[in-house]
């Protein structure tokens, strides 16, 4: 089968790769349809993730159909329609058992990681009750991919750690694909303002459409008095940090108000400075984490009520075949307005496996830039 | 002044009365503006809340403007258009302190009920720091006057009584003023589905409106059994009782599912049977209780934010001088599709006093009917 | 193997059954040490359970050590002492997602009941991985056969249900076992009293033993009256019905105070009056259900640290030869001043099976009361 | 009067002062009989709080009688014996509705840094009704000023923001005053262990006998590693930060768990670092603030049920006319063994006011040392 695989810092491949066959009782092979580039991957491809090793096929959400399950699979048969969610969890560890199945002591965030993932053609999902979600006929299997992580990701690390309350004024610093999915995720808690702030104008205008009441460019630097301004001094009562730089960890302190909650949704490499002299003060809640993706079934439900459409997070579609070309849009996403990208895995997008060296990938963006233009 | 006063069981008067004056420190006087009649005020027109005695100005809903105040209110000045929450709280008592500002030991409700209340042109308005709520001046006077009572009722005592989490599937069973207020206000949460049961069309109408996703006319008794498959036999997350009746008393209990809530709103004057039985297996939450106004403050800001428009649940508007009237009008609410209605204080509409007895109000009702017909 | 065995209401028998053997990949066949008899196994007893068929092993309380695991069991392997929980859970289905595993769509409490239970030499355990927990060293095997299923039940459906906050006044009405159960529990929480009501000397001088401030003997039917003088008319804070008679039903709602909690913790059978009249002005929640045991984990821990010491709920051992003349001792539990019987199932004492008759077991009784007299 | 002045860094006087004034009807005069010595007022002598001015009557804990009370205090009346809360409350702004009484817009803590305070015979408190508390009989005044902050501090601060769950693993860093208040307060929640941390083997013994499990030196700077043993390298539940230092700072962030919470009790003055490098991935909990004393109610009804003696922290006694001595005891609290000092208002210990100069101050302490070693 065709996969991406990491080859080690700043090297990946499509290529070919063995299909991947039951190991224990509680896997289940899926067939993907549709898969989609994390910022994580971009990460990994960097580098930046030690514990991904070269030959890894990367890639942590997914959308597809049971192909075959292992004997003690319960809930799912081959043919089903299914979300991978991007964290695997055994159920009865002392975490799980917590209510932290990121933290699954034979689980957690290991597909494209410690396991091979979902940019392929199948993968194997272990403890598949636990991993797999069923797709509803009403959910279109784009939407449902949204579900694997990105709006879960929005939702409880941003807007539930948070603990956002109706009435609340929210501020969301950094409108990347985490950032806009916490803002679509906290209209279900009625705030009554929403306020992000990028440096991007097409991301506050997409944060816009999804719910933004406020956007604020902070070009200048000055989001911190304009929002204190906004708030008449009393700052936000949720600040969620939702781009993972120094500076924007910053911002969030400097703009919380007495009582308020800090939440992290970012994904950090390095220490940030916490400035408890002047937070002590207020009262404050700082939290940080990696989705559980505890929430997909309501979720689910609150799609098919209408309450939610994660399809405005989508920006750009690619056959699998081109998912190279897609890499490179993703880490030129500002200037390619890209948020979420799909891969289609349909079958006539699979076709040769190419491994691309850097300077074909630019000659391809600049073909496909061209291509966009006309 | 002008003032609707009780008289006795199946009597009230609108009749000239002293003008009230500060008694305390901590008092303020206001001047109504705009007033409304609670479901609370027929039952002590029927003579059914014992604490009323005869002679009392009922009323416990109004806006105004702050008159005078005493020498401890440090929160108003005389010129603030305020709304007057329909619970007084010191603030300081056990009770005020464990956030149960409705069983206050020197307060609670007793607007309108053990002292002289909103209905009147002037009402005295103990421990004012507590009991008064600036109105900013994007809101209007009469959706001000919707957060006297009403809209935090449904809120309080319905949706957050019943523990509302995004995704779930809500019944609301009775669709009168705080039926309806609890539709309203169970948006704030993202529920998956808000059923609304009623036997007036007219309502569930009006439910469809303020965001019932489904409505069920149970005039044939069959509420419960279309909700169980609506609901796969699972039941409902959380049942809202807004009837008071004991036949949906026992409704609440036949629809609701596994680890779900059921919170009463009514003011009960019997006991209910509790199906222990049937309910025990299901480890279920049942709560009951009186509005304590806590959510004023955010609901200001949720409807400056766009998110909330009590206005929605005004359907008659009167002039004060025609109290008694309006008393009529609501006493065969069904009939006349009311809501809530305003009673407006300006002074044109401030006339003489009249005492209507019983066939009087019949030929008023009637005029009424047929200049609405026309 | 041996087993009592329910053979239609009114008869059980200690007798031959077939050894179980696995039937699934995620069971493990538990061979018993010490089991004991629930309030539960009497109701079945007199008929008053519909899903326990005639012929079925009851008993849902067991400690043992894993005999063999199905393929699927990954935590346990022959050999391990462990706690068979009295629930049986999937881990995977929605409701054990939601955190309610009593109510897994494949479990629940089915040991003893749908399916052969613990009363007898070897049970199968499906969802071994969740309905086992090992039994560290420093914990004696009649304390760990506590956990299966009363202290859990006191903690969660008791105190837990009840919200039990320090500085709490908590009231236990019903000193039986899961009464017993709940004060113990209670002690976690740091109440500043805990009030017991039953109309047992016996039991009330154990409930001192396990925590109780202050114990009232109801034979007067007085209790609500000292309780409230004792509370200065303000009520409990807590209150814990553990009788599940409908005169307890009364006596909690009598006197629960201002903001107040009732947690039952009965297995009912019929309908109790709920009187709203009374408690609605008051803002009270009601609790109801099956206990999840979901805090086994935290239970251990607690006893290790020496916070906890379960082994004062136990007053009599037998014997497993003995079973049938334990539960007629538990039948008079009263007379007989029993909370929890240990059945032990040491080899010696699984002789031959017997079938008791009334008055045999009259007989033995009375044996048994002479034999302790000396 | 007399009173303790700060008179800008590092010096203080006991000199004579204008006794108070009733100035607001909100207002009560109470006369002190017993105050103490706050870590802060250390704080506020090194010229470390910006808010206190040269001339301010310092000390924000205090007991006494009340002496008079403004037209608008409605719970006390002279002759009441009265706890005085650190934190000052009007009652009714934004902040203290929503539970933040330390961030009262009128209020917070006021006592002892921008207006005078309770190091004195007499002092106006301001909102009386909120920030008096009356002293039950069976309670002693030494007991009851434990309750003005101390042990407050360490329950809200320390151990309800950590969250703490009966049978959680919970390590105090920092064995001073509130430190050790926070490991008495801790026992509400039945933690199965209470690891204390400081380099002071005297308070590691004091900590013990308050209800430590395990204590350990770190000296060697070997805790981390010796926690993270205890806790087979789970790491704690909870963290709680009493010593205010950056290194006491890092360890609770390397010895939390997953899913952990870290309380920050101490005054701060300048930031820490913050590892979210190593943090993000455990789904952790960052808290930090200032007593509201909202728990002052329920930690009397503790100290009378017998569940908490806070007078294990009193180390020491003085007449108030040796309050300078008193701070330099406390100043030098390790090799003194100081934790909680009371300074004794009765009339005999109020003589001439002296100024003490830094090698006056050293000649007292040697008499004291070795007055004490006889």
């Amino acid at each position: 089968m065709k996969a991406v695989v990491y080859q080690g810092p700043n090297k990946i491949t499509l290529q070919e790769m063995p299909k991947p066959s039951l190991l224990e009782g509680s896997d289940a092979i899926v067939r993907i349809t549709k898969t989609t580039i994390c910022g994580t991957d971009m990460a990994i491809l960097k580098g930046g993730v030690e514990t991904v090793d070269a030959g890894r096929i990367i890639g942590h959400e997914g959308v597809g159909i049971v192909e075959s399950v292992g004997s003690g699979v319960r809930r799912f048969k081959p043919g089903d329609p299914v979300i991978i969610s991007c964290i695997t969890s055994c159920g009865s560890c002392e975490n799980c058992r917590r209510g932290l199945p990121s933290s699954c002591v034979d689980g957690g965030w290991i597909l494209g990681n410690t396991i091979d993932g979902c940019q392929a053609e199948y993968v194997r999902v272990p403890f598949a009750d636990n991993g797999l979600y069923k797709i509803p006929e009403s959910i279109s299997e784009e939407v449902a991919l949204m579900l694997s992580d990105i709006v879960p990701t929005g939702l409880e690390v941003g807007v539930m750690n948070g603990d956002v309350q109706f009435g609340d004024v929210v501020a969301v610093v950094g409108a990347g694909p985490v950032g806009l999915a916490a803002v679509l995720a906290v209209q279900f808690f009625s705030p009554a303002e929403v306020i992000v702030v990028d440096i991007d104008e097409h991301r506050l205008d997409l944060a816009k459409q999804v719910g933004a009441t406020v956007t604020i460019n902070n070009k200048n630097n000055d989001a911190v008095a304009q929002i204190l301004e906004l708030t008449n001094g009393r700052g936000v009562d949720v600040a969620i940090e939702a781009a993972g730089h120094p500076l924007t960890c910053k911002v969030v302190q400097e703009i919380v108000g007495v009582g308020g909650r800090i939440a992290n949704i970012g994904v950090y490499s390095q220490s940030a400075e916490l400035h408890k002299e002047s937070l002590w003060v207020k009262n404050i809640t700082i939290r940080m984490g990696v989705v559980n993706t505890t929430t997909i079934p309501l979720l689910i439900k609150t799609i098919q009520s209408g309450k939610l459409d994660p399809s405005r997070l989508i920006t750009h579609r690619f056959p699998f075949a081109e998912a190279l070309l897609a890499y490179d849009i993703f880490a030129n996403a500002g200037r390619e307005q890209a948020v979420k990208l799909i891969l289609n895995m349909d079958k006539a997008s699979v076709i040769e496996a190419k491994v691309y060296q850097e300077d074909e990938l630019v000659n391809l963006i600049v073909q496909h830039v061209m291509a966009q233009a006309k």
